[in-house]
Order: structure tokens, then C-alpha cells, then sequence
């Protein structure tokens, strides 16, 4: 239990969707959470710059405060809950909580992402802790299924679906075959996607939660500037098309997995086969898959986004921390190790907490089948040049298909889609280099990774 | 942390297919283990009849002990880990060990769902817990998301696909139009079913997982022995030929939901439509469906059964007794309350860990949605007859199949296929009843509830 008299105090940091939904969950299930927890939880500030959905809810005014520093003054709070968003002021708001040794809890990617591991050592230093489950799949208890659920295992590799607004917007071009810019309209309109939907659909939003699962995942720190990251705002309905056509679905998938010593981490627009369990995930859900070495595979699937389902995760930390289960977890040497060049302030800590620092395997150096799309002159001999390309760099052909063109009169250039055996990017970007240049081949070329299901160890039956 | 000097001596007994891989878990993987749960897990005890496997493993002498008494005496022993399976040896296993002041790691789900309520509540006079992880979905960490992932949530269903021999059995039925009883050898000699497949096969299995779920989701102590249960081990391929030509795929759930303010919870093969998410589990895989009112739908999915997934759970909860993350999640109220029957025994624990028992529904009572197959004479008036006593009953019919007799020379029983709106299983059996004695009705009638996915409250966007 972590205070003394049974009571933990809160104080949620930012009252919009999320916040307002925690303070309700607070407030109307404390009897139920005291039930599950032991411990009273009791929200006894709300920090927010405008009190419109907090009055609106009917809080007691005596619990709003502008700044956080007054309600620490004038409040015994223990654990601070930052939902305000954005880097800066929540940065400031939970660095402020640490200081004044209170535990966090956070639904903020992009600030874990980015400054993760300095958060991480400081609260470490003032000795409480840092959790974040709504951070990578809302209501999905994701993060717990890695440091809890699956602690026995290696962790081999994971696959995830973690952006609803694209796995929308993606359901749309599959289902619909409506183009990438009408879906996202569409999206929009239903408030699966925001105004500014660029760190949704560039793929920035699922590299944040990538290198926070694969730092979990494999106690080792990645970081989300290294990765290779692609998002959806530049897929044509052609390809999705074609993915329909060739028995695959297009996904963007966020991938962290052993590769040859190292890991390979990545988030980009993949073929997926559809018998694959991540092809069962439409519309607005997520799901992740982790291959751990005892379990195999495990999947978790559920609505990544959202005021309620965030707020479930928030609440579940606050939970866990009420009871003093968080902490030993949190505690753990290898729970989000330190960066090597930042090894000095972790060693302040006292805990074994750095670990060497992954290498990362680099997109073009994986090995993986792919799928090609070329707009080609129907000109004889057009194919063959191609193939000849491909051959010459030790790519072999998995199967074409070259569409009729529409109209023999009025000749318009054709699609000829290939798929690849296994190769390795970077030997393919070179044979593309070059077909790009072949006269009956218009530029670009579109190259999309096809993933096979990650292999299980054998497993004996029940 | 659990013991002063950061160790947790572990004492495994019975040492089988999971036994022996915890044993190797905790000796390979000891290093990992330590960096993650901050205490170093000791094997220091195997209590087994015969130590084939345990020597074959190459564990010294030293750990071997016929006797749990023994082990208890001579080492020090902080958690025993009880593997023996069955009841009345486990239930011994048990006992002593809570009697002695030991934490208690089990993947019994018999003995859980039949002496659960007193065993929980002896580890309560003893200070000390059972963790039970692997009993339900082996390497899904699915209990872990009710009692700490949802913990914010009110729970309002789970369906659950809890049985891996069923869904293997089920799955080469569908998919390859086998027999039940071809697909019973089949999933014998791929070692998914054993030689004496019953518990499996009648449900059985199946009402010990849902009971345990159940009883963690609702904080109401669920007992298997009241449920209706049915196993997949009369089910005809001539239903699960129709399901398939219906849209629909047969599954064997375990279902527990809230119901006009009491509970519903059973076994039985349903149909399920085939984008509902459960429909997609195949082979041996589980997956278990859970409604909560902040997350919406989750789903939790993977290998339910096998070595070594189950020793993931085993050693997962090792580790969270190892942190003392597990203790308060145990010791909290609602956690596996008492059934009244047994208050006495459970206020001796000075908690308040008894619940009002569930009001459990009857099957009778459900409204749900249904289809018939009947063999009919193929004589004028006979749907129409049929169709008589449905409407009397006050049943509505959804969609009408009828096949066309074989050979008009030498006329069978046809099959009629009919899929009916909402009505009640009671009022259903009464036509049902009536249906049966209609001279050109053969009997007995298929009756297959047909589940539809549970509804969700209404989601905003991202």
C-alpha cells in the first residue's frame, strides 16, 4: 500500500478528453477502485488552463487550480497524472511532479519517445516512478503484457497495427476503394482523424510507440529518430488494390524484431498475408503481436484511442500504483534501461540500469520478399529488360502480372506488378535505380515490403 | 521485494511437460529473471513420484524429493509451485503449502473452480497468495487483464475460445468438412487431444476456465458445477456445413455476461458470425473476448495449452510474487470474493471478501438468436406445419433452407434449415417439443444458439 493511511491522492494535469474521463472514473467507480486496489483513490486536484469540461462535470471549484505548483503546495498529492499533450509543458509538469517526488502517470508518446530516459533516471533519483500504460494502445494493456504477463519469455519480436486514424483510413481504400485523400476526409468527418493528422498518417505517432514497446520489450533503449519510418500519405489505391489482388492487405505496421544479433525496428506500409492474424484488425482497432520464445504468438487487440479507453489505462496505473505493484516493476534493473551516453546520470541512481545500446539494423540490410509496382510503355521487349535488371542483381521473381492495356489505339503505359522472392533492400533499391532509368519505365517505382507471419518455435500439442 | 535477501527459493512439484520447463525457465533464464524482477528466483526443491524427466534435465540430486513435507523441512522455501494436476494430491500439495506460510503458483483450473473459494481463503488466514495464471489461457496473460489491465473497468462480457483441443477439433471440421470423430483422431495424433479426451470435449475444461474468469471479471464467486454447459462432442457436420453456408462458423464458447442484473454464464457450441473477431481463432489458438464499459472490446489471443506457454504464466507470476507486485492485487477485497455459503470461513480473514453470490441466469431465460436444422419427410404441408408451431409460440423466423431431395424416386428426409429472430431458449424448447412430435419430423431437432458479437457503447473518434 503505498501511503499510510490507505488514500492516494491525485492530480490530473489537463482536462480534455482524457483528463475529464479519469476524473469521472475517479469519482463515480472510488468505491469499486477501493475494492480492487485496497487503497482509496482520491482526486484532490485538477490542473487546466480553461475549467470549461471540469465545470461542466460539476467539480467542486476548491479542486481546480491553474498551476501545478499550487496544488502540490496546497494539496497532499502523491501521484500527478500529466494529460496535457505536446513536449514542453508536459515535460515541465511531470519533471515538477518528480521533483517534488510524486509518482506519474502519463498517456504522452511523444514525450516518452523523446525524452524518456532523462524522466525515466529522474524519477528514479526522487524515487518513485513513471507509468504509462495509455501511452502505447490506449486501453490495450499492452505495456503490461511485456514487463508482467510475458516476463518469462524473450521477447522475438513484435508486430503492430497502432495508429487507428490509419488502420481507418487503410479499411477505407481496402474495403471501399476510396483513395487515400477521400479516406482521410472520411475519417475526419467521423473524428478518427484530427484537423492536423500529420503525425498520424507520416508514421511519426507509431514510431513513438514502436521504440517505447521495443525499449520494454528488449530492455534495451531505442530510439524513435533512428528508425526507418514511412506513414500512408503517400500510398496509392493502386497498390491496395493490387494487395486485395494478390491475396495480402496493405497494413502499416510498426515492427521491432531480433534480426542477426541486432534489431530491426521500423514503422512502413507492408502486404501482409490475410490469412495473418494482424489482417483481422479494421477500422479504428489496434492490435499488437509478440513472439515471445516460450509463449509463441500472443495477440493484443482493442480500440488504441479514445478519451474512455485511454482513461481505463490511466486509471489501471493509477490502480497499480495505489497498491504498490508498480513500483517493484518499475524499480527493475532492466525496465527501460539508460542510453549508453547517458550511463553517468543513471549510474547516480544507484541501479544497474544502462544497458548496451541495441544495434539497430539498418531497413536495408533486412532481408524480406517484396512486392514492385511499374507504370511500363507496352512496348516489346519491356518486361524482359526488367527481368533482366532484376536478375543481374540476384533478385529472383516470385510472379507478374501485367494488366491489357485499356485501349490498343491510344496506347497509356501499363502496370506490371512483380512480387519478389526474399532479397535485401538495399540490393533491390539498386536494381530499382536502374529500371527507373530503362526508357519504357515511368518514374517512380512503387516498392512495398511484403512480411510473412513471424515464425513460432515448434510447439508440442495440449 | 518478498524475502530480506532479494531471493525467492522455489519449490516445484510434479514434474511433467510444464514442471520441467519451469525448471529449466528458472535455471536458464535465471540472470534475466533477476534484472527483471530485481530478486533472484531459486529453484531449490522438485518434488516428483518418478525424476525421469527431472534427471533427464540433469537438475542435481540435491533438489529431488519424493515428499513436499520433506522439501519444506530441508530447504528454504519461499513459493511451491503445484503441478501434479487432478484434484485430491493437488489439493493436498496445496494445503500444506499455505499451511506452511508459502506463497502458492498453480495452472490448476479443476481444482480452482471445484475448492478455489476455501483454498483462497486459507492462503487469507495464512498471509500468504495464490497465483494462478497459466489455469486459464496458459501463456495469454488474460487474468492479468482483469484483476490489473481493465481494473478501471465495470466488465460486461467475456466469450472466450478456452479450449484449444474444441477449436482444433472444430476448425478441422470447418475448414476440411471432416466428422467430429475424424477430427478427434486427427487431433490425437498431432497430440492436441488426450488419449481420454472428455473434460475437454464435454465442456468441462471449458466451465472450470469461464467459472475462474468470471468470478475475477464480476467480483462475485461463479461455480461451475450451476452452469449450463454442452461440449462439441455431439455436434453433427451437417450443422457446422449449414453455419458456414449461413455466413456463420461453428465455435465452442465460454461465455459470461451481465444479464438483466444477474449473470449469464455457459458453455456450449455456438454460431458466430464470420467477422465477429473470435471467428478468426483457429487451430489449436484461444482467445478471449472482454467487454469493459471504458475500453470497449479487447481481445486477448494465443496458444491456451502446451509446456511450455503455460510455464510462461507459472513463471510470470513467480516473478510478480517475487516483486511483491502480486501480494496486494491478492489481498484486495474483490478479489475472488467468498460465496456466502462460506462467509464464517472467510470473516475469520478479518477482510471483507464476500460477495453477494450472482444471480445466475438460466439458459432458459436468454434471449438470443437461433438456428434449427430438422430431418423432414419430404410431404406437402410440412414447413408449413413447422412454421404453425413457431408462430404459436410467438417465434419469428428469420431465413428458411430447404434442400432438395436427393433422388424424387426414392424420397429421405430433407433437411430444413431455419434461422430465427430473438425469442428465449425456454420458448424455444417448448416449439421445439411440439416440433418433434409432428409425424413428419424426424427427431431429434438441432437447436445451435447463434451469438451475436456484444454490442459496444459508442466510441468518438481518436
Amino acid at each position: 500500500m503505498l501511503t499510510s493511511d490507505g488514500r492516494l491522492g491525485v492530480a490530473i494535469v489537463g482536462c480534455g478528453a482524457v483528463g475529464s474521463e479519469v476524473a469521472r472514473t475517479l469519482r463515480e467507480r472510488q468505491h469499486t477502485l477501493q475494492n480492487r486496489s485496497g487503497v482509496r483513490l482520491e482526486l484532490r486536484a485538477v490542473v487546466s488552463r480553461t475549467f470549461r469540461t471540469a465545470r461542466a462535470m460539476g467539480l467542486e471549484e476548491e479542486l481546480l487550480f491553474d498551476r501545478l505548483e499550487d496544488a502540490l503546495a496546497e494539496r497532499q498529492i502523491d501521484c500527478v497524472v500529466e494529460l496535457i499533450g505536446g513536449l514542453d509543458q508536459a515535460h515541465a509538469a511531470i519533471h515538477e511532479a518528480l521533483s517534488a517526488g510524486k509518482h506519474v502517470v502519463t498517456a504522452n508518446k511523444a514525450l516518452l519517445a523523446t525524452h524518456g530516459s532523462e524522466l525515466i533516471a529522474h524519477a528514479r533519483r526522487n524515487g518513485v516512478t513513471i507509468a504509462f500504460e495509455a501511452s502505447c494502445a490506449a486501453g490495450i494493456p499492452i505495456l503490461r503484457a511485456l514487463y508482467d504477463g510475458l516476463a518469462a519469455n524473450e521477447i522475438e519480436a513484435l508486430y503492430g497495427i497502432v495508429n487507428g486514424t490509419c488502420n481507418y483510413i487503410l479499411t477505407k481504400m481496402v474495403d471501399h476503394g476510396e483513395r487515400y485523400i477521400d479516406a482521410l476526409s472520411a475519417a475526419q468527418a467521423e473524428r478518427y482523424a484530427e484537423a492536423d493528422p500529420t503525425l498520424d498518417v507520416d508514421g511519426t505517432d507509431s514510431a513513438h510507440k514502436i521504440a517505447i514497446m521495443a525499449t520494454l520489450a528488449f530492455g534495451a533503449h531505442v530510439d524513435y529518430r533512428q528508425l526507418h519510418v514511412e506513414g500512408i500519405n503517400r500510398l496509392s489505391l493502386d497498390d491496395v488494390t493490387y494487395a486485395t489482388r494478390l491475396g495480402y492487405i496493405v497494413k502499416l505496421l510498426a515492427v521491432a524484431r531480433r534480426y542477426n544479433g541486432g534489431l530491426a525496428v521500423f514503422v512502413r506500409p507492408a502486404f501482409i498475408s490475410r490469412e495473418h492474424p494482424l489482417a483481422w484488425v479494421s477500422g479504428p482497432f489496434n492490435a499488437v503481436s509478440i513472439y515471445g520464445d516460450a509463449t509463441g504468438h500472443t495477440m493484443y487487440y482493442g480500440r488504441g484511442a479514445g478519451g474512455t479507453p485511454t482513461a481505463s489505462a490511466v486509471v489501471a496505473d493509477l490502480v497499480s500504483i495505489a497498491r504498490g505493484a508498480y513500483q517493484p516493476v518499475f524499480r527493475a534493473p532492466c525496465f527501460w534501461p539508460q542510453p549508453e551516453s547517458e550511463t553517468s546520470a543513471a549510474e547516480t541512481t544507484g541501479a544497474n540500469t544502462t544497458a548496451r545500446n541495441p544495434q539497430l539494423i539498418a531497413v536495408e540490410e533486412l532481408e524480406t520478399r517484396f512486392y514492385l509496382r511499374m507504370s511500363v510503355d507496352d512496348t516489346p521487349g519491356a518486361l524482359a529488360r526488367i527481368a533482366d535488371v532484376l536478375g543481374k542483381h540476384d533478385i529472383s521473381i516470385a510472379s507478374v502480372f501485367q494488366a491489357e492495356a485499356p485501349d490498343e489505339r491510344a496506347p497509356e503505359p501499363v502496370h506490371v506488378v512483380v512480387t519478389l522472392h526474399s532479397t535485401t533492400e538495399g540490393r533491390l533499391r539498386a536494381a530499382v535505380k536502374r529500371i527507373e532509368a530503362l526508357k519504357s519505365v515511368r518514374s517512380p517505382v512503387s516498392i512495398i515490403p511484403i512480411i510473412d507471419e513471424h515464425p513460432e518455435r515448434s510447439f508440442a500439442g495440449a
